[in-house]
């Protein structure tokens, strides 16, 4: 039996963050070490960036830090997910091996200096990198502070340069056997490129205009792939010293460059790194999809990797969290399946490229308001934790997402750039998340039957599977609500005859799809009762087969909006947020999705966990929330009846 | 004597586009020529995309494909534009002659997985160019349904690489003669850049600040006539085999790259590619402008050789065409003197990077609106063609353009990059299209007698020829408008002495040049009666010489504007649109130039072609149009008496 | 002794410019000699693009033209300074020796055909301007016309290849001595950037994700000092021959590049090029704050070595000088202690990148406005140049800059990037400018005991010795007023414990520096009686200690916006424009400093330099200005009591 995130909360909820005591003098880890235990840390993350500590040249390894570190923890009662520290190479890697560097598709070099200035297709990285991680995983195997391995770091690279392209022919020769089979997926007849040798192929490197769309297809999914071949390799080498101990490697959220369905199912934990900007009016919703996203990766609870407890410092303009943020947004993942809150970073650094970006204990130190807040959580976590480890969030409304659309989709052939998949998907969870509708994630070939709605923001690529998958959810009783450019191309990005499947042309009562009519930036389109925005669609519908909302004025006039056959509704543009909301709940309620709780107040969100219910007030002003009956509420430790109230930024844990 | 459109048309408008059945099954070929026939397709082009194809490996030929092809065509009595396929090679030419490749100023190669990925100056290139041409040629010359030569595909490239500067030297050396006199025109007295040898000599690179501008001048005229010795070179092999039948090559409309001057001197038949934005308010008076341009390069009937059915997908945002306007725009060419209306492509390519570029079988296919359209338009064509193909559109107006003083004039240190003369070439047609006054397009150095008036919108650099031209013109009796910044520089880019010409500055009566005022962004200036945009002057005329219209307040207060002496103008300023086109409305008709149409409703443009008179209502409401006298209408066949009406988009051909 | 600019100057102001005359047949100079006599110029700048000129094949030396220019202008009583031209090397150098082009932090080569395509640590580069160098000075050391040496020209180059790597290496080396202490300078610790040799260091090239900030902090070091090596070596071979003539090399004003106040410091005379823009509206406060930088850095009277007698060629839009202008800004500059007024250049070039730049003589010629407006100013510049000559211009108030600590604010990872230092620079000043406060720049850690009053806008990072400099200051009487972000890091970027120095917060009274907040672009923070831009701060006082300015509502309401301990200010947001004028000139009163004149209208500036006092009408409406007593106007010859009149831009310059 495979080891999970439950092998290392046993019961808790993690609470820590990244370690990187390499930073200081060892005279300060004492002091560390008082105020984790004051503020109830029980986990830290070593080793992330240490490679050049651990192996200052090549072959030399100084574990003695480490081991010391380790040590430490373990006297404390803190338990360490250590990481390999294969993100980050030491200088002398790419001096002594310039093979290790990547290129970008200009042949840029990427030089050490910063991170990741890794290839993954470089062999001769990977033997430094198998050969650090079988020497930490043999001397920290039997540690009792180890809990978990990180393997790692937000893997994000890419290599245009010449040992990944024969990579690539690699991949694609497994992929598709025989030149033929390329040339007729990639559809190398157009612009006369078909290929004649398997050492013809490169990266979409740069061009005079526009590449093949199916060649960066699937560059992208090589990227991905080979990827998670550098993750596969490292786990692999750490599982065989400790098989009992599970594995992750931390995502980005809603990353472009991992399809990370496919990721998931190699990790024994999901965990994410999540950064919404504190001044973002959305950035409460932003949270929650990633929390619905990588739970729903997870198949049950997952780890918050990385938040900042204050500012970042990539952003133009970087923000500080307002006094209360921090608790809300970290009590908003538990509520949505998370078992671990971490931070990166545990102590903010005086030095480097990230002395900007905040840490649990930040310049202003201990009497500062952000270690201040930090304790304060630490220790509500740590009261809470054994009522809500483990515990199940369920959900009766699937969105579905996939990579491979996501990438397809992305071609800078499209008609319109204006269209941003990640900017649909939010605007259709955010629909779901004002309603108070539970929500989770899945992809389109995934066993859908639990669910009693699924939406489709936009699949551009379908598989044929995929489409099967749908028309026998639709057939068996399930609701389908799809948005525009959905159905589009296949598996290889082929344009499907009549620019959508025709079988899902039907199932919508769709006769003819005359022209797609993309909009310009803030236009909008009027449609009988609202406003939609970003796209529009010339659409014959099938005569009398549909039920239609039709576009009003215009090119368009007359024609379909929104059509609907049966259970299956086609949605051809991206109505403005309180229409969408308003169609959405409606659709739900008529397949049978209850929200949460009936009649919260505007900036409320309230979640169930397990018996738990979380309620969240995202507004700064205090706020009164009707809850019938009589519950207890954790955090503070009272009964409340018939109602409840929420400070600035407040959270209530309730449980009847 | 040499070949002619005549040749193709054969009293016909030709109408079709690019057909590129490789994409396809064969299976969809008799399914193409049935929709073909069914729309009166009687022309399609055939090749440009398909040197893979007949070259897959090097050397070896594949041209049985296109035989069944050429033969099908012909069986159907389509004729057949053969192009040569050399503007996108087989990636083996890459990886076998990586000389093959060009590179930018920063040194970037261009590489293949896109198309026009090939040196102009690329010895190993031509030669692989020369041979498939040959081949081609020789195969096919006999066919039957061969009407015409189409070579390459929109010329564009360019290479600052090493083989490129080589070729540069040659052909710098040929212009200059000595190092002495490169050294002069040059000016590299200037910073330091005195050359001691030709090998010192390169294409502009990437420099620290500021190129040398007659080096980059020179660079532009090298490149163009770099890819017009591609050009001629298979043109002459082409020929060699069909001396009877027309040869051509597509330009870009306006394009940058190519003196479109010398190159139309070079064509059989002059072609144009034209993809106005359907959403662009001005889109139609955009596409009169590129006709009345290449018309005027044509010196009679041109091609349409690629226009759009419906959207493209190289803008940001691409919009179909609304109903009717494909309809609209076609019969505008026709009018202005298209003899050819084509597409590209015939059937909407569903693989590779223009998948969602428009075709006229669409996504949508048979039933789609797209192919419903251009069918009923091929009819049209077909029906009208015997009446219009061949003859003639004059005009008394001409505007003068040359691409050497806009490539001097684009200098990046030049005092205004708000100035762009794409821009103002645009401004001053428009309000003689406006005006419904007929337009020609002249090379300053033309014979222009049998004009009544000529407009120079900017001719910054101004050879001593044309000067004399224009002064000759003038005192000959015609009339000289001339735009702000025209007369500056002299053939190698060297201001003149004064700032303008000193023949000029008479001409217009002009005292001193002191200072040129740019204006910001968005700035206007007042004058008496109008505003003027983009740029003003300090001038102080000539006492008593010219009439003037001052500037009012500012620091230019009571400083002409505009200044007149006799029948020469100089407008220092670009007035606002109405204002522009009041003023050249009053020019022309002093001139004695008198509009196509007297009261016509706003947006009906209206166009003579040899007995023909073609009302076309760019807007979407219908509009009755005055026509004194009894006309047959040839569209619907109907007579006509003293008023017209226009549906929407509507266009109607009147014979008397 | 070293020889000072009033071994040039002699009594005079010294006016004139570049002159280029090898752009020109020798049959111009005469004319030129003739206009310039006209003008009263004095002075002329040769040689400064000479090179290929000089030498133009290797070794070669062509000085027989400028033996006959620097023997015309001898003959015609007008001195030279001559430019060694090793800015802009000839194209055979790069040819033959590629090792002395730069390359970026992407590789990519900065070519010839521009200018300053050399790299500072190229050795063949070096001994090439060496050789140069040497050769023009020994053969002119004793030409009577000779009045100064200038050393290249804007020095502003980078280099990020091989040959910079390596002195980058020497020059850290010397720095720091060891490895260890170069690690624990850079916090390599983080992100595992450990150096185990010295041969693994490489410039700051293109990485995947932020670059070390100590590393970049460290290469701007270099990359000066490498600059002022190579301007050294100049130096001290035309010093050799000439130890009796002053050296400089112009500085462009404010310039990121170069430590200026290093760089002084090497110079006999401080010489800057200075272009603000005629439309700014703030163009008049740019220049002063240039003018008094510039001043400080000589300590003593200053060359203005570059201004454009109209527009520059840079810009977007390049606009003219009104009429009026050039005097008016030259007159500034001489009452801010310039002791020379020249430009760039004398005759405007017919060829070359810079053709579009103005000259004393403009393409108009010698009717044009431009030369007749120099003529009329070089000659009142010659009737005051014995009066200001020499004279001192001093200041009560100084204000702080330094330019490591704006290299170490501006790292790409910062917290705000609309933080921007020149901005904050610029911001203060103006308040000071608007208040007729004399001003003078200082480094952190000059000797500031002179002052009343000193101001730092913003010194990101400060020394301990600066720091220990600063609070002496204070406790020996010193009034400071500190903006934000100041005091942050240490000399190795290092963040300071508590973000901000403990001994500086507690000379302001602030107990606790929480968090940072920086502002949107455009938005505003509410303070107690005015609004705050760019930044605000959660900062916890010292109770009791400080007196305080609050912010109001949002966040931080009630929190302080300024602090005040004693004498020490601390303003932490940057207040709009009139809330900063009036609380430093509030300020300023009580540190006991008067504005020069009361009463003064708006748009006048008042300026005492010796014994002068400059009236300075900024505006384009005439303006009465009250001066209690009797003057003798200098310009006009008059006698004004009471009240004197400036016309539009006009000038003033009064004795008592």
């Amino acid at each position: 039996m495979k080891p999970t995130l439950a092998d290392a909360t046993r019961g808790r909820v993690l609470f820590g963050g990244d370690y990187n005591p390499e930073q200081w003098p060892e005279e300060t880890w004492p002091e560390d070490v008082r105020l984790m235990r004051d503020a109830g840390v029980n986990s830290v993350t070593l080793g992330v960036f240490s490679w050049a500590k651990l192996e200052p040249e090549p072959g030399r390894r100084e574990f003695g830090w480490l081991d010391r570190l380790m040590d430490l923890m373990h006297e404390n009662g803190i338990g360490v997910v250590l990481a390999t520290p294969t993100c980050s190479p030491p200088p002398w890697l790419g001096r002594l091996h310039p093979d290790t560097l990547p290129r970008d598709a200009d042949g840029r070099i990427e030089w050490w200096g910063g991170r990741q200035h890794f290839s993954h297709s470089s062999a001769t990285y990977r033997r430094y990198a198998a050969a650090i991680t079988e020497d930490l995983a043999a001397r920290y195997a039997a540690h009792p502070a180890l809990t978990m391995w990180h393997i790692n770091n937000e893997y994000c690279t890419f290599d245009h340069g010449d040992e990944a392209a024969a990579a690539f022919r690699r991949w694609l020769r497994e992929r598709y056997g025989t030149l033929d089979a390329l040339n007729s997926a990639w559809g190398t007849a157009f612009w006369s490129q078909g290929y004649d040798t398997w050492d013809g192929i490169l990266p979409p490197r740069r061009v005079h205009y526009l590449h093949n769309p199916a060649q960066v297809l699937d560059f992208r999914r090589f990227t991905s792939d080979m990827l998670l071949e550098c993750y596969t390799a490292e786990r692999d080498i750490v599982r065989r010293h400790t098989p009992h101990l599970p594995v992750t490697s931390n995502f980005m959220p809603l990353w472009f460059g991992q399809d990370a369905w496919r990721w998931a199912a190699e990790e024994d934990v999901v965990s994410v790194d999540l950064y919404p900007d504190p001044r973002d009016p959305l950035g409460a919703q932003r949270g929650a999809l990633v929390h619905d996203l990588t739970r729903s990766q997870a198949r049950g609870p997952w780890m918050l990797m990385e938040q900042a407890a204050g500012p970042v410092n990539w952003r133009g303009v970087n923000h500080p969290k307002p006094r209360g943020l921090n608790r809300l947004w970290s009590f908003q993942a538990v509520a949505r399946g998370a078992d671990a809150v971490c931070y990166f970073q545990w102590r903010q650094s005086r030095q480097g490229a990230e002395k900007f970006h905040s840490g649990m204990v930040s310049h202003a130190g201990e009497q500062g308001r952000t270690y201040q807040e930090v304790r304060q959580l630490g220790n509500e976590l740590a009261r809470i934790g054994p009522q809500v480890a483990g515990r199940h969030s369920g959900a009766e409304i699937a969105i579905l997402h996939d990579w491979h659309s996501w990438w397809a989709g992305a071609h800078e052939g499209r008609l319109s750039t204006e269209v941003d998949l990640p900017d649909v998907l939010h605007a259709w969870h955010r629909a779901l998340w004002e309603s108070h509708l539970g929500t989770d994630f899945a992809h389109p070939e995934h066993d859908l039957s639990r669910y009693k709605c699924v939406l489709v923001p936009q699949l551009y690529l379908l598989t044929d599977t995929a489409i099967a998958n749908l028309l026998a959810y639709v057939r068996d009783g399930g609701t389908l609500v799809s948005g525009f450019l959905t159905g589009v191309a296949d598996e290889d990005d082929r344009v499907r005859p009549g620019g959508m499947d025709a079988r899902l042309r039907e199932l919508f009562g769709i006769r003819t799809l005359h022209e797609w009519w993309p909009l310009e930036p803030g236009e909008t389109v009027e449609c009988d009762g609202f406003r939609g925005t970003l796209w529009s669609e010339e659409i014959e519908p099938e005569p009398g087969a549909a039920e239609t909302v039709p576009y009003k004025g215009g090119e368009l006039d007359g024609l379909p909006a929104v059509l609907r056959r049966g259970r299956a509704w086609y949605v051809s543009t991206l109505p403005e947020p309180d229409a969408l909301r308003a169609l959405l709940a409606r659709i739900a309620a008529e397949a049978g999705v209850r929200p949460v709780l009936d009649g919260l107040p505007a900036g409320v969100e309230a979640v169930r966990r397990g018996e738990l219910l979380f309620l969240l007030n995202h507004g700064r002003e205090p706020v009164a929330v009707e809850v019938p009956g009589t519950h207890h509420e954790l955090l503070g430790d009272t009964t409340v009846t018939g109602e409840v109230t929420l400070g600035r930024y407040g959270v209530a844990v309730l449980r009847s």
